[in-house]
């Protein structure tokens, strides 16, 4: 397997010192080379080092320890330019539109990843901060986002505190993947994906310091709760709406 | 920077032999290494081997070469698997909205990333086929989908039938990066971003071909059109309404 994917963890916490720029600057053009949509490159990263601009930032992704790095990189949908370009050149562009909304967040995303890996093949750690969508009004400010680009992403980037992070557990293969069609678990197959995450010993801990009888719980309970995200699902979509991209 | 990463470029042209399940296998390992929202796993993977369903997948993606691959991998945001585990353990899950979609669609498109660096890294060649967003009713009913999952991406995979597909350009670096804050470009730098591609003997080629007089509106006439944005940008959002992700 690729080092860089085998190797993957998320680091939430850094050392203060900068990203050299010319790391960063290699690092973006992998960015870069990931495929997009029409080879229109339909996004923007914005690279934010400045303390104050990061101290705005950090409460948007609700102060979480993995925000608190040298660098965060904002991955944003961007119809903007490549609309401006089209005006320039005498053609009319329809890209204030859901489905140009995703085509620009598939391009960001995908690029974020290959940013991740190339990161982490310059002895760097990241960690995704998906807070991006659920404050993304707040973060369009700070980044001064103009019409027709919303941030998706965030990825917080610098050189890891400690390089003792385990590797996180995955699912079995077998509860992600389908062979030719959806096939749809048993109740039963269901618990059995759970099963070793529901035995660990890190699970054990987790209910006894939550006080809760399932690591399901914990979900729906502390980490995602059924009222903010019923609350955030609205404030992104009027974000998307507000900034350009339903004009359907 | 990472080979895969240097090295990627799409391939629209396989050559018929079936990848070894072993092969894929490796391949699908990687993909789930992605980081993925709270480590949930919103997403599901459908690879597609059998020649009935990928003869009825095809016209899905509008026939494109790029689609007669021996295989077609969906990358779907699915919240049935975690949501139906909520409720088999006593917690309520409220998956069904907006920005579940959005945690859903971000876990499958990095996966998809690793998926397309992985597949190289063993030889096979991959091509985006970001058409999954235009007819994702048709592909959902293929696949069988059920309630609370629906396509995002599909990537096709097979032995490129020539390994002689040239590297593609991209915009200057400093197009698509932003230092701290966003900076809206001036006219003229915008014109200078797409200098060189306009000035290509593709393009040359390109505009003689269609008898249209700038590079932008082979975008806006030939590709992706008004018209057909605005009615795919409707379909597509009903789709997410219709399977569940729009309970807000």
């Amino acid at each position: 397997m690729i080092k860089e994917i085998a190797e993957h963890r998320s680091h939430r916490k850094f050392r203060p010192e900068a990203i050299p720029a010319e790391i960063m600057r290699r690092i973006l053009e992998a960015a870069v080379r990931a495929s997009n949509t029409g080879n229109m490159q339909v996004y923007s990263i914005i690279v934010t080092t400045d303390e104050g601009l990061l101290a705005r930032l950090a409460p948007c992704h609700f102060n979480q320890p993995a925000a608190a790095a040298p660098a965060l990189v904002t991955f944003c949908a961007d119809v903007r330019r490549f609309s401006r370009w089209c005006e320039l050149r005498g053609a009319v562009p329809e890209y204030d539109n859901f489905v140009w909304f995703m085509n620009a967040a598939a391009d960001a995303l995908l690029a974020s990843e290959n940013f991740a890996l190339e990161a982490e093949a310059h002895g760097l750690g990241i960690c995704y901060l998906g807070t991006t969508f659920y404050n993304a009004g707040e973060i369009s400010e700070i980044l001064r986002l103009p019409q027709g680009v919303i941030p998706v992403m965030t990825v917080s980037v610098g050189y890891p505190a400690s390089n003792d992070v385990p590797l996180t557990d995955r699912l079995p293969l077998e509860a992600v993947v389908h062979e030719d069609v959806y096939r749809d678990p048993t109740d039963e197959e269901i618990l059995g994906f759970w099963a070793d995450r529901e035995a660990s010993d890190e699970t054990a801990a987790l209910l006894e310091a939550n006080d809760l009888p399932s690591l399901a719980r914990i979900f729906t309970e502390r980490r995602y709760t059924g009222g903010a995200n019923r609350a955030f699902s609205k404030k992104y979509f009027d974000e998307i709406v507000k900034r350009g991209f339903f004009n359907n």
